[in-house]
């Protein structure tokens, strides 16, 4: 409960870091007394309503922002006022266990101020080790750059999530590929789905992700210095190569289960050329001997003494004939 | 007959609710009387074609646009004037009962002016109960913004209904997924036809609806405050992301017809080892005891004592050589 | 041959309606005698060449046109000039009976000038009469209007047959979908394809048209009256949801197809398990039936009293056992 | 040998006509001379590349532009200076003979100055009879236009040939069409696919063409006079309509391919159901005659006088009843 | 280890070429000395990551760019700076082997100055042995040319790869092509799909590609001089040409897999027809035979003398009518 929160300051030479209840947080955050720090304030949950409205309050963020930010899950867009930017995106992750078709999802939403950013995240769970060890070890640029450097750290951890999921996916693929030509059951099909379901999502995330970046790129206020916008950029970039790489994966997807539906045909066809021989062959042969089988009291052939064995002669050449027609057509070799 | 329109006069401190006959407000509407409140004027039937043009002819509407009141449902479109902007929309509904491959549709014409807003609904259905409850009970800031804010509303209400339509796809669509891995009829396909076709009618409607929602907001007179082309913009927003969740959830129903069909050939690739397997085992046999049933005064085997077992011990031999063969191809196994 | 052109002339106070040969118009059309009268020269052929070149002659209408207006069918495009604006369109009306997967089409020609409109239809067919019959009875606007309107009421029936073609393709559409349910023969699909094929069609023919209406609005010479582009606008909002009406039927009919498919696929489905159910039940019985009926001296389950009575008691058991197997698979209901 | 290259000079007046070597007109070719006349230089080889190297460097062509000249097939492209405009476009035939799934194919080139214009084909064969024609006879406006007016007629004949390909492609899709519902063999799919191959070859050269002609229309420079840009747009015009048509044939050919899937899974389904109505009514039979083949001693049927005819009922009630089941499936019904 | 780097310095007049280590390089590499000269220092190996570091710092590369140097491969970016331009692309080339269905990539990085080209190469492979040849041996305009010109020249290299691999392709497209009319098994079916999935990859290689050669068109500083634009909107065309290639090489391979599922239909027919036309013939006389093998005491038949040869009568006829009926049926020539 009284962890829910973490408050970071920091510059180049000074580092703070106050972990605290989200009322505590809404009644003291000020970031104005020393604008030579940065501020990173990082909400763990959002179900405190009254402590985040407060701290809007506190800091004149817009009422519509407010319930935005408590609003279902939406399209990913930006806000841009005079003193701060507002925007929320979708964080994603794989799910553990393979039978999962969907992707572990929460909305974190931003709001970027000269030299503040406040993070809210719908659950407990830590999207941003990477960034706090930067921070607290003063590795990398993070401690002598501003808040928008900051958030370029975030936004490339979560981007970094998608690509996870995007990998976890390529693995999957490559399962699937291989158990397609070992043992195509329609499991594998239903398997390619729940991948191909992974992807749609994923797509629905990344896309507005990478407008956004667009977006930030074109910011006019002074939250995002010139100098830094190359940051954002690339993270664009990465977004353009992760929506090529899942419109690519979902083609293989189409291509493992057109491969599928070609080895069930030709399963059918094989299954199918069995019945076709043995019948054809035995089907014949029977319908021989049953004829000898007949109880008339005239029938010739009976009597014969080599009528027995002229007859197991005929059904000899009549199979020899049907082996050697089917040989001829390919019917008796395998996967033909 | 009496009470197919209501109209409602509010400010923040004055509110007032008539209902009564069309003919009735088309003779005594008059906004204009009263510039510090907001009219809202709605009609729940279009019946009443000559009260209606007598309405517009006091508003001066242009007659083309009277026409296009009445014409059969068509795009949506804005039409902007000096002092009013017109627009019809469809609203959408899902029908009760899971037989239905349609919706309730209904088109929707607004006139907005400076302190009025009628609208004019084709059925006596209620789109707007969440809409009068605000007003009535004062709840959030419809009674203290102007007729743009009441529209804001009244187009979300309908938008939260194309929501409603998309959730009940998305139950459907989880039915049928399970449906079909469990009994998969052509009945299923069927059912993600009528859904699909579900989703190409409200796509049909939202599409536009968007459109139109860029369009208010750059409708350049003073009907809609620059304060609150915000909410607009959020609605479009929304619309965006109905149109990709649309998107999406035809693609599942694709996954979901593949899957049947996946699974129908799996059925039948299992009923033909049945087949072949019965067959192919049992047909050889058949005609080995008929060549022994056959009535040759001379064949030899049937005199010998053991004749009779060791044409049975044959026969044992070629069975247990068959079935090595078929379970070393996997067919004896179920699913495979 | 006498009455295969028409001219009306009109204002508000004056009608006039003269039909003569293309031959006696094409030496006395004078629209630029009475500026103040509206002139609609109609031709019902375009054969006479020699006459229809002959008219553009005198109205100066550019020679390359004059060549266009007899070419072969192509797309839809306006030329616009000084003193008139010259364009052709396709019109289509669906063919009668029930067989056939084309439509009619037909070629129209336009040109339009100050106070005149020209019209080349290349079939005696008439489009337009309900425009005549504005005209003549006084009814609407187009009598004090000038041609801009009559060219937007002709376009506006123009489109109408559009309409037409779409609702019996529609009416088609849903005959195909009961048919398919009850009786699907490949006939079925050839329909589908025969439909699918009109909507190729006439989309080819409303696409240049929605352009066109563009084009219209843009025109920047004062043959369209600023006032009367609104009614241009509205033919092009119908011409879009047109093209969305297309758009949806032609996937309709790929659902009907795959509806198709899949009822064909379930039939074989039944087919084969009756096939399977029979042979997997019986050919093993006629095996044993096979081993008492063979000849052996030697048997001795023949010599028991029993032997009979018992070989039934193990046939029974037998077709027991795989009457309850086909059970449980669901073999033996029908449609699973 | 000598005859590869021919001179036309014209003007309204004059008109001569030389054929002669490569090299003589790489020596000797001076449009400047007379700037009355408009020279056509057309080449119908492109072998001696040392004498068309010459007269490039004469008429002082960009090196680069040679090197394009005889570089392979490329994506269409126009380079513009200040007084010529060079660019290089496919032409396409049918070849003749049914067995083929590629066109014939020649890159041209062509380099047009103010008075002259120069072509460049690869092969010996003709497009511009219907050109030559023309400016012998004196025939249209050739003769009195210049160059650009020209290079309209040239690329119409070649556009005219794209069409002619288009109209060989829909003569065989109607063959297709009718075999299709003859005799549908794999043959027939193949063809379908050969037919889909040279609509993506053709679409491959018309729409580059189509771009060209757009860049026509915007040349800056004087080569193409404001009067004729006319004629180019109507090129474009009819590259357009090409692309439509190919698009449109291409979804036939899917329409036939469909088609083909259907029938033949009727066909199936129909051999299918002989099989099964055979078996599933004989098979039984032949169990119960089997049953009284048996040999067992005590049988007391075989005993009884009237057993041989009571078998035949049974089997004559069996029958009856199975025809029955399979006839109110509609089993027994062809095409069904 | 010590040839892993080289320096090309030339002009019209003079040349060298220096193999050293990365080292030496990064420590004596000052392009800035002789203006005059063009300097190429290119490097096999990416490993010294020490050096190159060094390099870049000598040469004022920022920072970010020097991440980007050894990051892992991602879309191709360009970043222009005041005097030097950097970007990077992929290089591929088709793996030796038909068993592969992935290319052989590089990614190579440039960094262009005024007179001044590096270029990083990931592995020791050379890619760019007809350039070095033509600066050798002074061919071409590459001498007396600068920086620009080399890079097209590389680039051109590059291209021309994916050309390589694009033939490559077709070729292995044309043997599929054979193959899946003579002999259709699955295993076709897998090798489309690895060719498609070579496609994806070079699509995904060729498009940034396009775009980064219309980058470099627009590159406003001056290392790429006006004259030399020419060069690089050529390769954008080749690029496109290549892309419109991938394109149609991708619909040849799924009318492939089209005419496999056919061809593996039709085979499946054939099966069927085969057993079918067995079945129903030998069946009924077995049944037939089935009959008069009873051991009824009291069968008529039995007893007279011609019973044998009027069984053999009806069988005869029976035959013939069903081989009449399946005959005319179509079901005894092959392949129909």
């Amino acid at each position: 409960m009284s962890q829910v929160a973490q408050l970071y300051k920091y510059n180049l030479d000074v580092f703070s870091l106050e972990k605290n209840s989200e009322k505590h947080f809404a009644e003291t955050f000020s970031p104005f007394e020393d604008m030579n720090s940065t501020y990173w304030l990082n909400f763990h949950s959002m179900e405190n309503k009254e402590a985040i409205r407060k701290l809007c309050d506190r800091l004149c963020i817009d009422k519509l922002l407010q319930e935005d930010l408590f609003a279902e899950a939406k399209r990913t867009h930006l806000e841009e006022y005079s003193d701060y930017v507002f925007f929320s995106i979708i964080s994603a992750l794989p799910k553990e266990g393979s039978n999962h078709y969907d992707l572990k999802k929460e909305r974190i939403s931003f709001v970027i101020g000269d030299n503040y950013l406040i993070s809210f995240q719908e659950k407990p769970s830590d999207h941003f080790p990477t960034v706090r060890d930067r921070i607290e070890c003063k590795r990398g640029k993070v401690r002598y750059k501003g808040p928008d450097f900051l958030l370029f750290r975030m936004l490339e951890a979560i981007i970094d999530n998608y690509t996870e999921v995007v990998e976890e996916i390529s693995t999957n693929i490559e399962k699937l590929d291989k158990i397609v030509l070992r043992n195509p059951k329609s499991e594998v099909l239903r398997k390619v789905e729940w991948e191909k379901r992974k992807l749609l999502d994923l797509r629905k995330i990344v896309f507005p992700m990478k407008e956004l970046m667009g977006q930030l790129d074109r910011v006019e206020n002074e939250m995002i210095i010139e100098d830094n916008i190359h940051y954002f950029r690339e993270l664009k970039d990465t977004c353009y190569s992760l929506i090529d790489e899942i419109e690519s994966q979902k083609q293989m997807l189409d291509g493992i289960a057109n491969l599928y539906y070609a080895i069930q045909g030709q399963r059918m066809n094989e299954i199918m050329k069995v019945l076709t021989v043995t019948s054809a062959i035995f089907i014949p042969l029977t319908f021989i001997v049953g004829v000898y089988g007949m109880n008339f009291e005239y029938m010739p052939e009976l009597k014969s003494d080599y009528g027995y064995f002229i007859v197991w002669g005929i059904m000899i050449l009549i199979t020899a004939f049907l082996v050697f027609v089917f040989w001829k057509r390919g019917w008796l070799k395998r996967n033909n």
